[in-house]
C-alpha cells in the first residue's frame, strides 16, 4: 500500500481519518489540514480544523460534540465573559494549552507547519498533518450587508445568515507548506474527505499551486459526499451550497468537484444518483457514509481503501 | 484626609489594603506594586503581585491561600503539564484569564499601567494600583552556584537554597511609571506595607527615582515590620534577611529602612524592642499585627492612619 493524502476539513474529515489512522500505516497517511478558518482569540493563534484532526486522532476528542476536548472545563472562558471580552468560541480550559503551546511556538519563530508537527508528536499522533499553508489564509463570508470572518459565521451567527459569497483572502498568493506538494506528487491515493466543500475544502484548493499538484495527479482521486439525501451531517454545507447556486446533493458534490475527481462515495440514501453521477465520469460506490462510531469510521475507510 | 501612598508586595501588602481601603476614600489611596517578580509563562506576562493586591481587593482571591483566584481550576495547567511544560507556578484557569488580558493589552501597545489600570477598571478595584515601572525589572537571586529568577527561587525551589545576593535587573536605569512621582510628591502618608524588605519592597526602592522622591518626602513614612517574634508569618523574609546579614526582626527591619523610615508598627511580640528602635529615630507603635481575616485587617489599618 502506497502514500495516501488526505484533504481534511474539521468534524466528518477527523471521523473518517480515525478510521483510516487503523488500515493505513501512519508513515502512508498525510493529511492536509484546512486553515482558512483560523482565528486569532485573546492573543492566541487557534486552528479549529487542525485541532479537531489533532484531538480526533490521539484520542482526546468530546465525541458529543465532534470537537473540542473530552470532559473539558471552561472557567478560563466564564472569567474572560466576565472581564468583558466576547466568549461564542467556546474554548475549553485544557484546549487552551494546545492553542497556548502554538502560540508560544509561532512567537520563537516557528512554522505552523512546525508547531503543528510539535503539538502532534507530543500528543502521539502518528499520520504527518500538514497544514496548508504556513502563510496567512482566511475564509471570508460575504453577505448582502458585510463580510464576516469564518468563525463569526460559523460560531457567533450560527450560520443563520444570507450568504452571497465567499473568500479565500490570500489563497491566490499563498505557498502551499513544506512538503505538501511532494505529498501530493508521491500519492497513490488522494482523498477529499467528507467535509464542507464551500468552507472546508475549497480554502485548500484556493491556494494555486495545490490544485494545480491535484489536477495533474495520476493517483485517484476519491472524494467522501458529505452531503447525504439533501443533506448534511453536521454544519451547514448543504445551506452554503445553496447559497452559491450549487445542488445540495451526492450529484452537487460530484459536480462541483468534477475537475479533479475520479471516485465518489455517496451513502446508500442516494444511491438513485449513481448513474447520473457517473454519466459527469466519475466511478461512483454506494455503501453506508455516516460515521457514529468508530466501527462505521473503520468500515468506511476500509470501503475507501478498497475503491480501485 | 489627604493623599495616602502605600508600596506594596503581594500577600501581606493586599491583607492590610483591603483594610486600608475600607478607611481611605479611593481617590485618596495609591498603590505603587512591585513587579520585580513579574514573569512570562506560555507567552503571557504575569504580574504576581499586582495580581494578589488586585484580587484581593476585588473580592476574588483565594483566601486561604492568600493569592490566586477563589475556587479556581488548575485544567489548563494540567494540560500543560501533560504536553511537556514545566507547571511549578501554578496558574488557575480563570487566573489565566487576567494574564490573557494583560498579554494582549500589552501586545497592543498599552503599557503595564495601562493594562493594570484597564485590568482594575473591569475588577471594580477604585484605589489606583500604579506598577513602580513600565520597564522591565526583575529580582535575581544569586546563590554561590548559579542566579535564579525571582519565581524560580520563590516557587520552584520554594526558596529552599543558600542566597548570597539579590540583585534588581534594570532598575538602576528604570523611569518609575508615569504620575508616580507625582503620588509620591502629593502624599501626606506613605506607608510600606508589611511585605519582604528585600524580595517586595527593595525592587521599587531600586530605580533611583523613587527610592530619591522618598527620601525627599515631607510626608510622614510609616512602615509596618512584616517580621513578629524573629519569623516570617509568611514567604522567606525572615531567612534572605538573614542570608543578607541583616538581624530578622522588628529592629532589623527598623535598621533597614532607617533612612527613609519616620514610624515602624511593630506586633506587641516584640515590643521589648520599642525602645531600641526608637533610639534609631523610629517612632514605634506596638499593636497586633497579624491578619487572619479582615477585621484584623481593617484594625490594623485604622492604627496605621490614627499614627501620626
Amino acid at each position: 500500500m502506497g502514500l495516501t493524502v488526505a484533504l481534511a476539513g474539521g468534524v466528518g474529515a477527523a471521523k473518517l481519518l480515525r478510521g483510516l489512522a487503523r488500515i493505513v500505516p501512519p508513515q502512508n497517511l498525510i493529511i492536509i489540514g484546512n486553515t482558512g478558518d483560523d482565528l486569532e482569540l485573546y492573543g492566541l493563534h487557534v486552528s479549529p480544523d487542525l485541532d479537531t484532526i489533532m484531538y480526533t486522532l490521539a484520542g482526546l476528542v468530546d465525541e458529543t460534540k465532534g470537537y473540542g476536548i473530552n470532559a473539558d472545563t471552561f472557567n478560563c472562558l466564564t472569567m474572560l465573559n466576565k472581564l468583558g471580552h466576547e466568549t461564542w468560541f467556546k474554548l475549553g480550559d485544557q484546549d487552551l494549552a494546545i492553542h497556548m503551546t502554538r502560540t508560544v511556538l509561532l512567537r520563537e519563530g516557528r512554522t505552523l507547519s512546525e508547531a503543528t508537527a510539535e503539538l502532534c508528536k507530543i500528543l502521539g499522533v502518528k499520520p504527518q498533518l500538514i497544514p496548508m499553508t504556513n502563510e496567512r489564509v482566511r475564509t471570508k463570508i460575504i453577505t448582502d450587508k458585510t463580510t464576516l470572518d469564518f468563525q463569526e459565521y460559523f460560531v457567533k451567527k450560527a450560520t443563520n445568515i444570507n450568504v452571497t459569497d465567499v473568500q479565500y483572502e490570500g489563497a491566490e498568493n499563498a505557498k502551499p507548506a513544506p512538503s505538501l506538494l511532494d505529498a501530493i506528487r508521491n500519492a497513490q491515493k488522494l482523498i477529499i474527505c467528507p467535509s464542507n466543500p464551500i468552507l472546508s475544502i475549497a480554502p485548500i484548493l484556493a491556494i494555486p499551486a495545490i490544485r494545480n499538484e491535484i489536477k495533474n495527479t495520476k493517483a485517484p482521486v476519491v472524494a467522501i459526499s458529505p452531503i447525504i439525501a439533501g443533506k448534511t451531517v453536521k454544519g451547514p454545507a448543504d445551506k452554503i451550497m445553496t447559497a452559491m447556486r450549487l445542488d445540495a446533493s451526492a450529484y452537487g458534490i460530484a459536480k462541483y468537484y468534477k475537475d479533479i475527481l475520479d471516485k465518489l462515495i455517496i451513502d446508500t440514501a442516494d444511491r438513485n444518483q449513481k448513474n447520473k453521477i457517473e454519466k459527469l465520469g466519475i466511478k461512483t460506490t454506494v455503501t453506508k457514509t455516516i460515521m457514529k462510531n468508530h466501527e462505521d469510521s473503520f468500515r468506511l475507510a476500509e470501503t475507501l481503501m478498497r475503491t480501485e
